[in-house]
């Protein structure tokens, strides 16, 4: 390699890390949906744009092909393509990106992340094989973050769930008499608001509905609604009331039968949520952790003891303790008076002990 | 005041200190027990040692006066006595040590901390008025640290109670078919002998003996008995079995039939058990809280969640939020995988918030 040839590639790669960051700008004018949020930029063989492409949610053409077809015929021939996401090897509402790229005779593509799927990962090396040079990892953190969720639901099959319950220290979510509001103080309620905001639906059972009629609103301290808002899904079969709240609340609220809490799941995939709340009541919380459905829980203690019959969580099917569901605590945090811990399902494991 | 007496009195201050710290070693050649260990130096008007005492335990002389029968008659006439704890006003099983000090003709009285007892408290004021120059302070935080234990007995009217419990995450002390062995790991069990060793007995209902069958020692990390041992108890009316592992306790076990607690805990204090540490189980650990017998509560908190019914507290005698038993957390610790979360009871408090 020449001393030009190092000096020509150092230059192309400046111009493939620019392409990138605004292949990663438009992208984000895609909707978060079920499928990706994913951008495109093909450069002609000496580094000039020559078109942008976005995907602009399931069914419409992937960012590469929406890039591609802003183009004339055979102008990407001998192009570079540069794309936030593997372009897919998948035969879906549309045909494989692979296969358009190759047709439109693109030379080179560089993208951020692989296609985490089973059925639409491939594309490089399908790439490759039709003799496309191909270099991933360019822009891969920034890629990542914009992904995560899509990611995240990618690898689950459904979207994350984060279980959030407040408890006293011994567990109770109420009081015998059923007065419960508010165990927790102003910070820990603050905190969950905030984390409402970052979900994409919170997700109640009938039994919150009738006995707390809540908003599932994500507010400020100052009790303005946060901008971004989770969509309300409550599940069950009692009738929600026709003046209930959260027939008030910015989105239209979805009704599910249940118990099935599975199908629930896909469905709310379908529409585009990647992360789910729920905020109980009890009976639903213990189902999602006893269907193993939880990827995060959000333990709110107070620092009361209330003794009692009305526990945060039920019955989650584990009869003796080897079969505990033990967790990794992520962090412990004290909010005001009250402590959060934060923590994620771990694998069950075998006390060993001393007698 | 000339420079003469100005340097005379940091002269005596500087004997007075050193006449207190001999006063406080001595004073632990005491037994720790229902009367507070209490050591006491006499000392000539010059600054001499004419005599030492220590109190022996309940029913022997108090420190002073054990220092003054060392004395020949009236060799204590213009002497200061150095005590570590205020002189008496009360007539128990020995008269008030304050008359014991005015009737030898000592002249001047330097104490470290005041006794805080109903009846006993005041000796410094009668000998005020008897004429004797007193002054108080000197060496106060020795003598506090030495006297801790004595003077929250003093203050609570009983031994000093801590409750402690491990718990899953969400309040079981075990899973539904009763196995818990162990919940918390090895770092939350070390520091639980720990603390064993800091209380003077170790409290437990006739549940947890005939389930557990606990040896009820303190433990080192390699099985070891720690030096200091607290005193097993077990309450409840069932029989201890004759083979049960705490009757090889290096001390005698005490029983008790229960279920008055407050009684317990004055037979405990008589005895001169000053730290008692409840171990459960849940029956009893909840008594303790119903009735308000607690000072310190150490829940151990396992990452794991278990649901079902075996509660590591049952009823508390909270009906309703406002009376939720609140808890003041002082620290919050992470032992391994476990947390423990170490609190005092706080005053009630109304809930505000928002609905
Ligand atoms: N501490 C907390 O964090 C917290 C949070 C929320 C609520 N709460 C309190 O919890 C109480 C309500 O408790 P809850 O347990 O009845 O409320 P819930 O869990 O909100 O509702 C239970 C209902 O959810 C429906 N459901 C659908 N699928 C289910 C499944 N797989 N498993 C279980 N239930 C399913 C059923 O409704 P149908 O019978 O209609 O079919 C069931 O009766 C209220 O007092 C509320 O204040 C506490
Ligand atoms: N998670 C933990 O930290 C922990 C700690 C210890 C034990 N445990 C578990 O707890 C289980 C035993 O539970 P438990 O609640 O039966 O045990 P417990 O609290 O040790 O014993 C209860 C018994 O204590 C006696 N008692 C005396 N005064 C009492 C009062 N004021 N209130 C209540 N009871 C009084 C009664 O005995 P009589 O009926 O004989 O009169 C009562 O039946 C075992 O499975 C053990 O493994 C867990």
């Amino acid at each position: 390699m020449t001393a030009t040839d190092v000096e020509r590639r150092a230059q192309r790669a400046d111009v493939e890390r620019a392409a990138m960051a605004r292949a990663l700008e438009i992208a984000q004018l895609g909707p978060r949906g079920v499928n990706p949020q994913v951008g495109a930029v093909v450069l002609s063989p000496d580094g000039e744009v020559l078109s942008e492409g976005w995907h602009r949610g399931a069914g419409t053409p992937h960012a590469e092909v929406d890039a591609l077809s802003r183009l004339a015929p055979g102008a990407a021939r001998g192009a570079t393509a540069v794309v936030t996401l593997e372009p897919c090897n998948h035969t879906g509402r549309t045909g494989p990106c692979a296969v358009a790229l190759i047709e439109a005779g693109v030379a080179r593509v560089v993208y951020a992340v692989a296609d985490p799927g089973d059925h639409s990962s491939g594309g490089a090396d399908r790439l490759r094989a039709a003799g496309v040079e191909v270099e991933s990892g360019v822009g891969a953190i920034e890629a990542t973050a914009l992904l995560d969720s899509w990611l995240e639901v990618q690898r689950l099959g459904r979207p994350h769930v984060t279980v959030k319950w407040a408890q006293s220290l011994d567990g109770r979510a109420a009081a015998d008499d059923g007065t419960s509001q508010w165990i927790t103080g102003p910070a820990a309620r603050e905190d969950v608001h905030r984390r409402r905001a970052l979900a994409d639906a919170i997700v109640v059972g009938t039994g919150t509905v009738l006995a707390d009629d809540p908003a599932l609103t994500a507010r400020g301290s100052d009790g303005r609604l946060l901008e971004s808002q989770p969509v309300p899904v409550v599940v069950g079969t009692r009738r929600t009331p026709a003046d209930a709240a959260l027939r008030r609340h910015p989105h239209e609220p979805l009704f599910f039968d249940g118990p099935e809490l599975r199908p629930v799941l896909d469905a709310l995939r379908e529409l585009g949520i990647q992360r789910v709340f729920v905020e109980g009541g009890p009976a639903l919380a213990s189902a999602f952790l006893r269907e193993g459905l939880v990827d995060e829980v959000l333990a709110y203690i107070a620092p009361v003891v209330l003794g009692g019959g009305r526990l945060a969580l039920g019955d989650i099917g584990v009869g003796t303790i080897a079969d505990a569901r033990r967790l990794a605590v992520t962090s412990v945090e004290r909010l005001g008076d009250d402590l959060l811990v934060v923590a994620r399902p771990a694998a069950s494991k075998t006390e060993e002990g001393e007698a």
